[in-house]
């Protein structure tokens, strides 16, 4: 494959009009593909029907200690919920509080409260002239959502292949006390699909933040949501990294079954130390009577323990693979050599990441839509949606049918393609036009 | 039956000697009876138990509108479920949104919203130096929990037997803009069981506040939790009323399925103006991708409508009904006549509220609790636990069995009779040192 970078202008004006017709042809097929979101295809829902089952008028619906669950009360959710759960997020059921529906819901909530009631005794946020987090780049929308909803300043930190650049966030946080915490997706991150490195936790453990309420919000949404077997990735577990290392209440740690069971109907779950879920039931008891313990009932019920779970998600893995891999290879098969676009391979997750050249990625999602195809909005992965070399898109395989998606890929890398040549040739324009009025006074 | 108060020292003697062996019997007994919280009983639990076999792994989960409710998305709510709590709230579905299981969650977080970001363009709370509520006293623990917890100054207003004293209410509302909220239940109340006369809702309607950001915070919990089939209380529908007085923004109104399916299961909801939903939904799309749709859906297939709605609360009146009925007349029997306590009968509802002489309600409580008989807190029902009289007492009837029930109202009964004659007996005792003093005095 030639790269584009290398062909001449005539070279790419040819191959521009072939592909111009390939795109017409797209979109004469009036085309209506979604790829924006990371949700679960519906053959991946029907792995889970089965939980409609296992509670019905008949069963008894009392929990182990004798609590009935259809009734008012227990805050923190009920024993065995918080032992599956526990298993889940690899600690122990002690240090863990059951919520509703959604771990995004559990961190804004963590937000808001330390906003108006600081963090352990710290001043309320609300009451600082300037609150910052650090957002590892590209990242996950909705967590800049919250911040920005907050008035936190974002500051960009790259995410690099073994997790964030810790170099980077060991000075700001060792330097600035206003920098009061940063989200992070530890396993396959949102969107690269990446997992923080061995030494990445260890650093993030052995962090020395200049301000005692900062925290870093540990986002394990992919803990177990693996595409292999064999081949899987592993973190080192942050709490009792953080314990050994002498930093015990230094994270929040989220998670939900969003994506193990239903999105919308699961179950959420923060995980921390001892002094910090102190700190929150302070919050929590003002906050509600209960979550839902018959939704939580039905969890235990149905995925049994971390067993069933974990073949619950070898059942998802097989109709995530096949998605995975057909982006993979038919960006391979399309882009590769071709200089114009790098991706990610994950290994787990919801996502792959696509950089195009700078100044790209707008065009390309536009011209996607064009034709029938809704992508993540570019910018959408930086804070304030603001991508500052306009490269970065996120694609999410996991919601169209195989068929649809490989389309959707194809169409997306001719996009890629056009747009990709429209950039180098408008780039070889600008350089004809500075260097061209050298040469013709040169001339005079 | 003579009063107390016209009781001879040596009579109240005669009879506390009488009434407590009385109570030694009762302690004798080693009882355990709970009437702390208004739970429904497991009977009426019983009632909803088919809601676990409306949805099951061959039932479509898809919504009306086609949207497959396993999945993320739809943020305020199915239109199914907007509908029917939409009948129940009596207001128009677009006026809606659908939440998590707890209205108390909702109401946490709307003040937690105006905290940070305040109401429809006002400064935030967090940033004023002073923000008050009023509160309707006696009222429900759970709503004073909240104010307090955010730092809010809490204003008690009596509450009569058609609403809060409204002079009151007007008076301060359009004099003090530092008074932001106002905490209402407006039907078959908690604690008292009254419900607002139609002039008490014209009267809220028409508020003239100084603070453009109050809002009165509408929990209208017990909205069809009749005891009767003909005898029920009418309020006049307050959005409605606030939009025909010109004041559409005034009002949250807030409710839940807890007391009509399962507490901490059900589907809570927020009612309001559109303009406070768009100030609302500004929040919310940062907060959660949406809440617990096939929650909704169960709700909806299994009550279908609100003429469900209504024929499955008959059901849940006809287990509460025995149970208010044997409170009230076991207190009657009792107590009336004797001056030393007074009683609502409500006619809906989950409480009634029970005033002891000034200064027993404590000791009436403790006296309870040493006899096996948990009551809820004396104060609870007051901002900051501090009832200033310390004479109001929550009966919670629903929880207990019938035949514990009448035990407990028996002992509950007896401890008042016995708290009342040692009062009025420490009374006489210091009017007899008061005088006493004066008369040798006045022999020297
Ligand atoms: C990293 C990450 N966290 C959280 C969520 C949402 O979690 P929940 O459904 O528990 O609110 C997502 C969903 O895409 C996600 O990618
Ligand atoms: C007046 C009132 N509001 C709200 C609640 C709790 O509502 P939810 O279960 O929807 O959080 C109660 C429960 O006792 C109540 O009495």
């Amino acid at each position: 494959m030639q790269s584009y970078a290398e062909m001449s202008k005539e070279e790419l004006q040819a191959l521009r009009k072939k592909l111009s017709a390939q795109y017409k042809e797209f979109q004469g097929k009036d085309l209506k593909l979604d790829m924006s979101r990371g949700k679960p295809s519906a053959e991946q829902l029907d792995l889970s029907m089965e939980m409609m089952n296992v509670l019905n008028s008949d069963s008894d619906l009392t929990c182990e200690d004798g609590t009935d669950c259809r009734n008012y009360g227990v805050l923190t959710g009920i024993k065995e919920v918080k032992e599956l759960i526990g298993d889940m997020m690899e600690v122990s059921p002690d240090n863990i509080i059951i919520y509703g529906n959604s771990s995004l819901n559990v961190m804004f909530d963590t937000v808001s409260r330390s906003m108006t009631h600081g963090v352990m005794g710290c001043t309320p946020w609300c009451k600082l002239d300037k609150v910052k987090f650090l957002c590892p780049v590209p990242g996950y929308d909705r967590h800049f959502g919250i911040t920005e909803y907050f008035g936190i300043e974002m500051i960009n930190v790259p995410m690099n292949e073994d997790g964030p650049d810790m170099d980077m966030v060991e000075k700001l946080v060792s330097t600035d006390d206003s920098i009061k915490g940063i989200w992070c997706v530890p396993k396959y991150s949102n969107p690269t699909g990446n997992s923080y490195s061995d030494e990445t936790v260890r650093r993030f453990a052995r962090l020395k933040p200049a301000a005692p309420d900062f925290r870093i919000y540990w986002d394990n949404a992919y803990g177990i949501h693996h595409l292999y077997d064999h081949d899987q990735d592993h973190l080192i577990e942050i709490l009792a990294e953080c314990k050994r290392a002498g930093n015990p209440d230094l994270v929040y740690k989220f998670s939900s079954t969003s994506k193990i069971s239903f999105p919308g109907s699961g179950i959420a779950a923060i995980a921390t130390s001892r002094n910090n879920l102190e700190d929150i039931l302070k919050q929590l008891k003002y906050q509600t009577i209960g979550h839902d313990k018959v939704n939580q009932l039905r969890h235990v019920r149905f995925f049994k323990d971390i067993h069933g779970m974990v073949e619950h998600m070898r059942r998802h893995a097989d109709i995530l693979r096949p998605k995975f891999e057909a982006v993979t290879s038919i960006l391979d098969r399309e882009l590769s050599g071709l200089g114009i676009g790098s991706w990610t391979t994950p290994k787990g997750g919801y996502f792959i990441s696509f950089d195009t050249l700078d100044g790209c990625a707008k065009d390309v999602v536009a011209k996607c839509k064009k034709a029938g195809l809704v992508m993540t909005g570019a910018g959408a992965t930086y804070p304030y949606g603001k991508d500052p070399h306009d490269c970065n898109i996120r694609i999410a395989p996991s919601y169209p049918p195989l068929g649809d998606l490989i389309l959707a890929m194809e169409l997306f890398a001719l996009c890629v393609k056009i747009v990709s040549i429209d950039k180098l040739l408008a780039d070889k324009e600008t350089v004809e036009k500075t260097v061209a009025p050298a040469e013709s006074k040169a001339e005079a």
